[in-house]
């Protein structure tokens, strides 16, 4: 059925970047547009219909993230054929960007309210030097990294924990009581090749606070050098402050790679 | 045993870099020395040592063509510590170029004259959209692309052959009499992940002529949209000319991933 021409129609994208040079997704007050990735997308979709458009993702990766499989959604003045929306879009959109699919949401579809879990990955490369084709995407670890005591301390994260000790200030947990910092993580393991050096961490749950991977990568990478236990890492879970984790480890090993939702007959993956 | 001060000493080098912005390997006559991976390799090296330095590479990549294990030689005044050397060099080159790692070379090493086999790496993408983190390196193809007729024609390029049909005009094969487009391929094959979409070429021969490998490619593209025979490709490995065969793929699809030598306990892998 063909909404009536005066309602918007909700479109769904499915959005990669490299956020190399950008500020993060989020638009920011007093920052020019084309310094986050929703400002330049919302430019781009905008060029292409012809009116203002406001962009909203599941997932507001930080400055220097990039995304595999973000989710945005935009209400726009009528329906697009799904390969015009794609090809239009990036037509009008930097190198860096680029729409891989796009349709019509279903009804009630909200890219950031429906997602019910995100899955990203931390890339470390073990390597005495990062080869320039990984390095936009990796970061350098020691060659001696205990990845076996990196494991076994991983699988503690997997339940509900309270995660405010990994947590970066200026997130949307602050001022949200004492469990506003408490979140599910579903899966979290490591994939270790040993040819190339690449160690990854792959970690699902259903939302993530502000430098909250980062900030366990950080404390991962504390317990592979043995400077920190496991069992600490286990203490720091029921909600320790900030200061007694690990460092935040640097934006560009992190990677957004999809976002789930939930009657996936329905919401299931574009693509 | 120390060589006396007056005679340089060999070292080799594993160097990686991102192709995008070079005119190639190869210092050309009438550019800028930054505009080549050579020029800008040597002026790094002979800030740090102290007097000019001729990189000499195993493989002369083309303009956009990229590296994880190119293998170069250089001379200089005195002998280096590996670290040194490494982490020296790094620190004058851009970070597009990595040395990977260093050692003084072997007696009668030298980088292009006994390399015994390359392994080049093509990469496609069969998606609608390839990602923004996949682009640099990676060119699109199509999603309906015959794979099976792609694998078995490749099959057929393991051997000696005269592979005319798919150099570029500029190489150092030209004038080289009948023989001198004869190469032969020990190692050809297709890897594919339809998880991703990422479709891989991995062929390792004693040497390739100049665009070689992307010409191969093209032809192998027109072999999998069915626009040319199995049969037809054999038929060009006879030392039909240029024309006969497929399109020049696009050269930022392409990698050097590795060079061999012989003796291997002498000349092994650097890393």
């Amino acid at each position: 059925m063909k909404p009536p021409s005066d309602l918007p129609v909700r479109h769904r994208l499915l959005v990669a970047y490299r956020g190399t040079r950008f500020a993060g997704w989020q638009r920011q007050d007093g920052q020019p547009h084309v310094a986050t990735v929703q400002g330049v997308l919302e430019i781009a979709v905008a060029q292409l219909v012809g009116s203002a458009v406001t962009a909203v993702a599941a997932g507001r990766t930080d400055a220097g993230v990039h995304a595999r499989g973000q989710v945005v959604h935009v209400d726009l003045p009528r329906v697009w054929p799904d390969g015009a929306l794609v090809h239009g879009s990036n037509h009008f959109l930097p190198d860096d960007i680029r729409v891989l699919a796009a349709r019509p949401a279903e009804p009630g579809f909200d890219a950031r309210r429906s997602a019910d879990a995100k899955l990203y990955r931390y890339r470390l490369m073990r390597a005495a030097v990062v080869s320039p084709l990984d390095a936009p995407f990796a970061v350098r670890a020691d060659l001696r990294l205990d990845v076996a005591a990196m494991v076994a301390a991983t699988a503690e994260l997997v339940g509900r924990h309270d995660f405010r000790a990994f947590a970066l200030a200026g997130g949307s947990h602050e001022g949200g009581g004492p469990q506003a910092t408490v979140r599910s993580v579903y899966e979290a393991s490591w994939e270790d090749d040993p040819a190339t050096g690449r160690l990854d961490l792959s970690i699902r749950g259903e939302g993530f606070l502000r430098g909250m991977v980062r900030g366990l990568v950080g404390t991962l990478l504390e317990i592979g050098m043995a400077r920190r236990s496991g069992a600490n890492l286990i203490a720091l879970l029921a909600g320790a402050p900030r200061g007694q984790a690990g460092p935040t480890a640097p934006s560009h090993g992190l990677c957004l790679e999809r976002v789930d939702y939930p009657h996936p007959h329905l919401w299931g993956p574009l693509s």
